[in-house]
């Protein structure tokens, strides 16, 4: 999978997505990255890519020109990319996992115009950016992200590249560099042969909606804090319910809206004690309630 | 303010904040972010900060020791700063600024334990990251950020340092460096002399829940599409009048759940201009809804 960046910090993006496991996906051919500065891209005479927005108002706008043709230069790039994956002989072409037709497909693409990529156009007003989200851009071979700055890009080149905002969250950020690097990282970990078998289960471990179980390691005591008895009883189906029943009520404590769809994964036993948890929950509040009514009334007799 | 992070990638973090405004930020003294390599803090001969979970499974866990151990150089450091910042003759102290009392307040806490700051854990099973949240964090005058990674951190220690668990979004990342990164950012846009006038400016138009309008710059027609004639105008009443109406517009259609509270800012005018937007949008929908199910009865006849 590849991801073309248009940036004006592409420094901070290539940094970013060296590190870790990112990194060592692109090392091992299995996503790449490229950033392309928008700064190359304009025809003014300074190097200037933003200007003041029509009909007034603070900031500056990108302008159309510098991206749209910064735009053109990374479809260039894409059908290079595809022609030079089918031309390029050895290894990978006798390989017998190409042989499910990805090659067959991206020879009929060489020679043409490519299909449009998908371009993410990073903003706070975008569709929120999830796990779900993560799962069908990580289907796609090529994505385009386009990185905004100042107050906003002219909306002519939105509309002709087609973007799709993209939000990662309800927060206001100073450009679109970090969101993107935020991006590529979760969607890399959904590319085949990034993740090793390890990391890959970890990654399992998330999907079922479930806030995940307290962690302990070495030393048994530490800071006068044990190791709950139970990690240390070696009886593994004790060990299994016992972080089931950690992920349930951390869940409901924290997170209770994710139990809409986490409920529909629990077994009968596992209900039956979320049953029995809500209840206790539900004591707790009322108990502190009291106790808050309680010191409201500060002649309250004791024990009522 | 001052941002602590502890994590096991420090060139990543301050390479990443040292970009854009949060460099100048940093530059000007109005924030600063110290990394802390959690390895330089193990006590394992072979600097191991993680290991196997009790109880079995996959993955490794960091661990208590090398994180505790960090944590109380950080606040060591804090000490140090508080005092420093007291010491310091010149500039700051003489500044007229500076006769809010803040220099008292760090007198007092100078030569004795300081408050215990907040701890951040990134985690993406925590409180969920909002503007509202990066507020109140911007109040702060220390954070601490703790950067996890592998299948998660030793729980003893999150309970010793009362970390608060914290998410940028729904979704999986290899290692808590991007969200502490995304959080600085953020957080320090509303840190007083990060954001010049016309910066801050531009976080106002934002915080009326209202996703913006669109905007347009030089030159007057690109690539065949005009700019909307009214921004040509030079009349600031419609400027304004099209672009709050294109703001409400835009919000009705891609992001109707922030209207509830959008509507409190709205005067009369623009709540009977929502009004009549929601009945074309919903006859819009009904027209897209009859178009599909005269495409699905092939027998049909036209205009039914």
């Amino acid at each position: 999978m590849n991801f073309y960046v248009m940036t004006l910090f592409p420094e901070m993006v290539l940094q970013g997505v060296n590190t870790s496991i990112t990194g060592r996906g692109i090392k091992a051919g299995a996503i790449s990255v490229e950033a392309f500065h928008i700064r190359d891209y304009t025809l003014d005479k300074h190097g200037k890519t933003e200007d003041a927005p029509y009909g007034g108002g603070v900031g500056l706008v990108m302008q159309a020109q510098p991206i749209w043709d910064c735009y053109q230069a990374v479809l260039k790039r894409i059908e290079e990319n595809h022609c030079a994956s089918e031309q390029t002989p050895g290894d990978q072409s006798d390989a017998p996992e190409d042989n499910d037709g990805s090659s067959q497909e991206q020879m009929a693409v060489c020679g043409r115009a490519p299909g449009k990529p998908r371009v993410l156009y990073m903003s706070p007003q975008g569709r929120v950016f999830d796990q779900q989200f993560a799962e069908e851009l990580a289907k796609e071979e090529d994505l385009v992200m386009l990185c905004g700055h100042y107050e906003g890009v002219d909306e002519r080149v939105l509309e002709l590249m087609d973007a799709e905002e993209v939000s990662i969250g309800d927060y206001v950020l100073t450009g679109g560099e970090l969101p993107a690097m935020v991006m590529i990282d979760c969607i890399s970990r959904l590319v085949p042969g990034v993740l090793g078998k390890i990391e890959s289960a970890e990654v399992e471990t998330f999907t079922d909606h479930l806030i995940e179980y307290p962690q302990y390691s070495r030393p048994e005591v530490f800071m006068d804090k044990r190791v709950p008895e139970v990690l240390l009883s070696g009886h593994h189906a004790n060990v299994d319910k016992w972080r089931r029943e950690q992920s349930i009520e951390r869940t409901l404590r924290k997170r209770p809206d994710l139990l809409e769809t986490a409920v529909l994964t629990l077994s009968k036993k596992e209900l039956k004690f979320l049953d029995e948890l809500k209840l206790r929950v539900a004591m707790e509040e009322q108990e502190e309630d009291a106790d808050e009514e309680e010191e409201l009334i500060p002649g309250a007799p004791d024990g009522i």
